[in-house]
């Protein structure tokens, strides 16, 4: 399962197929910088203002880990060749992630539905675990994915 | 309603209670710079290679809409004296931002939900809409949030 890593089409997906991506390496300077754009909270800016607070040290903003899981989707966790094209989903953070983390994704289709309205397109149903360097989870997205069927051969 | 602008704790928020931030305006030099780092697509990269895809032209990654959303939250949106920490939630992304769009968000408390371990907190649901200039949602999200009391005065 998932050994195509190119330009995968609707047809190409079943239901159980697992996918995993490469991996992505957290340094506390990309946590602060996401945090200074996105997340301006003393627990994702400051270790030690973090200290004091509810993460009990630095933290990840939970946006932070969603986008670094899309960038493992696109580069290698996904290979879907009309792109990684999200609905939405289901989200959560079960612990977040630390500087210094390694994180990769785990993915697993889950259902296909296929459009009543596009023939050819379908909602795939997934699974997006991001784990860490000990493969304990810091999101997991039920996510709705748009994907359609190759262009017919010509 | 909403009208407090700092500093708010578990026993300031009511079901009902709605809240609304500044604006935030997203240009294509950002929407391209975020796509870089976290979600190099075309449709997200190149306004000319947008025309030919899904989008039919330059869109923000949803996870960028995720991202400002966040932002217009922390900076003004919910002004929660200990942090807006998010448990997860229910995203979608009804339409896309683009270039130019000038964003705001509107929270409305759904419910609030008692911890059963640990007294003075609570899981605060949340309906958290991200609309554009025409008050078309961009972004839908059915966030938890972890939500404590004020400290005891003395």
């Amino acid at each position: 399962m998932g050994h195509q890593t190119t330009g995968l089409y609707l047809d190409d997906l079943t239901v159980g197929a697992e996918f995993t991506s490469e991996e992505y390496h957290v340094d506390e300077e990309s946590i602060i910088a996401f945090a200074r754009e996105f997340d301006p909270q003393p627990f994702h800016l400051d270790g030690e203002a973090a200290k004091a607070t509810f993460f009990g040290g630095l933290a990840a903003s939970g946006w932070h880990t969603a986008a670094i899981t899309m960038r493992l989707l696109v580069t290698t966790g996904l290979p879907l060749a009309d792109g990684v094209i999200g609905a939405g989903g289901e989200l959560s953070w079960p612990r977040p992630t630390r500087p210094g983390d390694v994180l990769h994704v785990v993915v697993t289709v889950t259902d296909i539905v296929p459009s009543r309205s596009r023939p050819g397109r379908a909602m795939v149903h997934t699974q997006v675990d991001t784990l860490n360097q000990h493969d304990e989870p810091v999101q997991r997205f039920a996510g709705r994915l748009v994907v359609g069927s190759a262009p017919p051969a010509g």
